[in-house]
């Protein structure tokens, strides 16, 4: 490699060191930071902000990128993701990155003050001034266009709000008409029993390493709102328990152990470069929901399931594998997207598109916010929100100022439906696997057709590699179809 | 103030506020961060170091130190801490900076190993790496002089090594003496009982907060070694748990308690300034050992400890108050430094000192290391080590590259004595508080006469400032023989 390559990607690598670093302490401020430290707290994020803005814009990588020549196609991937990044971070003033680090983790903490007290007017001054900023920031990316398009890039690299609006409009047809059968039947089977928080997180610790979670270079803590950080050697996830519901912890956690193996397998070689972390919110979305859904709420893994279960926790008032697999996939009236079911999840996130669209575009202010929030709700849900945080105040992204990321949750569980079609053509006979709780080749199969690849491709090209189509919405609703159907007997 | 003034300290500010992050990021490596992420977090630490060297030899500041004009007291201090920091780092190259954080980061992991696996050999190319890289820092900051000097100044400044030869000189015949009058007595009585670690950990979070810990700006978490990191509003404590030494956990979290004490009772004003941390290592440990020793190890204090480890752990083999009190402070031979009573820690400290000076000089070789620590204990302490992890290996200092810091444990010492002395002047009555558990009027006296100047003033005017005279060795012996020759009867 030439040596302005090779400059390059020594440079970038310490700022990817120096981003693990700030990741960290976004991990730290949910899981270990004493609740008194969170002013100092702000003026470290907003410091390391300032450091990582600075390097992401110095002029030194627009010299390298002019004189660097790649001698192969990863070499080409890395300049590209380079040249994107660094594009993108040098139309954003120093000064409004450091704003936007401070105010959303002040905001981050009144949110959670302001959910925990159910009230909303605490939260409205804080989400508008990240509103602003993140606003100013998209304009000063997309100049004229669309700002709303510059936010979804920071996430799905190549998305626009049109193509996905468009997208999802082929969708919710489909999903309202299987929500309002499924709905009319009875209800499925329900959990009873007792399940101790102890109990609950040594199970979702067996689930984390049946998933194939390295905990060598990671760790499983608590936090409100579970998540997935880090990359490479060092990728942490956190779940949550409930007394009455321990699926919300298990889910959870073979949710973000999806998104961790996605940054545990990427090829070592990448390791702390622009192809080291996962593609984009979609691709990782798509990793984190077919771990979830597609295998974990399997017909045949939750047979497996059930007798850990009945092990774990004696009765828990299901008699039959087939009981508890109608129960694990139960379609139930419920406010809050994260425990929502396969079905209706993806409506949920058709609300929160539609609403930071109006927020962004202007066409809705924070002071309406709540009101749109509860009769978009009411409207496609068929019943009322009955406390803010059941409502517009259960989502932490819009405190971080994450505008643009919601719709990458529906576009993650559309490439899920791409890749497990694919993937049961791939592998017939995983069902044998799965009953005995082995997810061994099916997340073999993804680890070597997606999650090694890092940021090599393209997102949609990833999935085209790997199922050997363009992406669509068709096979995920075939899927849901066919799963509900058989369930409900629809 | 002026604009080169407070331009000046909103850039040292943002510099406090990354180094506060580079701290945290070494107390995840203790006590949360997985195994197997030790290699990227060399990247990640050789990264931040980096970026703190770059901003400490900054030249603007040169600049803003020449145009700023000191208004008031505080000011100057800052003014004169600064400029400290600027002409040690600007001697310092950025790339020496970050190796050593790199090799430092990897020699703590290989002595940790090399320690649970009782390996010297093991350790031996990673310490000398380390002092080969610590060596050619201090001879870049101190020229021709004695690079130990230099290494000194890091911990304690103005001190020098001939100061301390001379009062460390003083210090060890009357300690020899009282040592050896001491062993001639019969033991103290032991402990016997039935300490659960739980047990241990809850009654250590209430010595915590009976010592003025503020919980609310700090958390309590297990680590090999125990130390105190952070400052401000984060300031966060390790201690261990022994299932037959309650004593070690106790009294680990009270000294760290006393360590954390200082970083919190600084003055708000001076939050994420060179002004907000403790003034030295010296000062610093001498408020860790009165809360442990003067205070947490006195006849009143131990009374009270006395009754709540009766509640906690019931009988634990000692008949009363004055038998807890001799047990407390039982002399016993003994190999590591931390758990050493107040009669023979300093000896620890200077069988360190002596060994260092002579690894800096280039007298003594790594590879000699073990023979000539195993000699001088034998001759120091009358019988053999007996294995590394209680000889050579036993401190984690080395391997951070931190020579120059075991003798500021001594000075803590002997400061604490001056203080101590000086406290109960101001305070007679202390030990009717102490009797009921109750710090408060002791932790105020430190907090107002010593802990919120922060490094307001230098290190031994500190000391000064709160007793009226500079400090020696006289009172921390005279305090010495008066205890043990009661509880001992010489």
């Amino acid at each position: 490699m030439t040596t302005a390559y090779n400059d390059l990607l020594d440079f970038v690598r310490e700022t990817e060191a120096l981003s693990q670093v700030a990741g960290r302490l976004g991990w730290d401020q949910e899981t270990m930071m004493p609740d008194g430290a969170i002013d100092q707290r702000a003026e470290e994020q907003g410091a390391m902000a300032g450091v990582l803005h600075a390097r992401r814009i110095d002029p030194r990588i627009g010299g390298w990128l002019e004189q660097a020549v790649a001698e192969d196609d990863v070499a080409a991937a890395q300049l590209r993701q380079i040249g994107r990044s660094f594009d993108r971070a040098a139309r954003v003033p120093a000064q409004l990155a450091t704003a936007i680090a401070r105010e959303t983790s002040r905001a981050h903490r009144t949110w959670a003050q302001a959910r925990a007290e159910e009230d909303v007017a605490a939260f409205l001054p804080a989400l508008a001034r990240v509103l602003a900023l993140k606003r100013e920031e998209a304009q000063a990316i997309a100049g004229d266009a669309d700002p709303y398009d510059a936010m979804l890039d920071d996430y799905e690299p190549d998305a626009t709000a049109a193509q996905v609006s468009a997208m999802f409009g082929a969708m919710r047809p489909r999903l309202v008409a299987l929500r309002d059968a499924v709905r009319a039947r009875p209800a499925a089977p329900v959990l009873k029993g007792d399940f101790p928080e102890a109990a609950q997180m040594a199970l979702s610790r067996e689930l984390a390493l049946a998933f194939g979670y390295d905990l060598g270079r990671g760790r499983i803590d608590k936090a409100v709102h579970p998540f997935s950080s880090g990359s490479g050697l060092d990728v942490r996830i956190t779940t949550r328990t409930n007394p009455v519901d321990p699926f919300n912890c298990f889910y959870s956690t073979i949710h973000e152990v999806g998104h961790a193996c996605y940054e545990q397998n990427i090829d070592r070689a990448y390791l702390l470069t622009p192809l080291g972390g996962g593609v984009s919110m979609g691709v990782h979305e798509s990793q984190s929901r077919i771990y979830e859904n597609q295998l974990g709420r399997s017909r045949a893994f939750t047979g497996w399931l059930f007798g850990r279960m009945r092990d774990t926790f004696g009765d828990i008032g299901i008699a039959s594998e087939e009981d508890f697999f109608a129960c694990v996939n139960g379609v139930t009236d419920g406010y809050i997207r994260t425990e929502a079911d396969e079905v209706q999840y993806n409506l949920h996130v058709l609300l929160r598109f539609d609403l930071e669209r109006a927020l962004v575009s202007g066409d809705l202010t924070v002071d309406d916010l709540e009101a749109a929030w509860n009769d978009r709700f009411a409207a496609d849900f068929g019943f009322a929100v009955d406390r803010p945080s059941h409502g517009v105040l259960q989502d932490v992204h819009w405190s971080e100022g994450l505008f643009g990321y919601f719709p990458t949750y529906a576009l993650g569980n559309v490439y899920a439906g791409c890749l497990h079609a694919a993937l049961r053509n791939a592998v017939p006979d995983l069902d044998a696997d799965l009953a005995r709780g082995d997810t061994g080749r099916a997340t073999a199969w993804l680890r070597d057709n997606v999650q090694r690849h890092g940021g090599l491709y393209q997102p949609r090209e990833v999935i085209a590699r790997a199922t050997g189509a363009a992406p669509s919405e068709g096979p995920l609703l075939d899927y849901l179809d066919a799963k509900f159907g058989a369930i409900y007997g629809v």
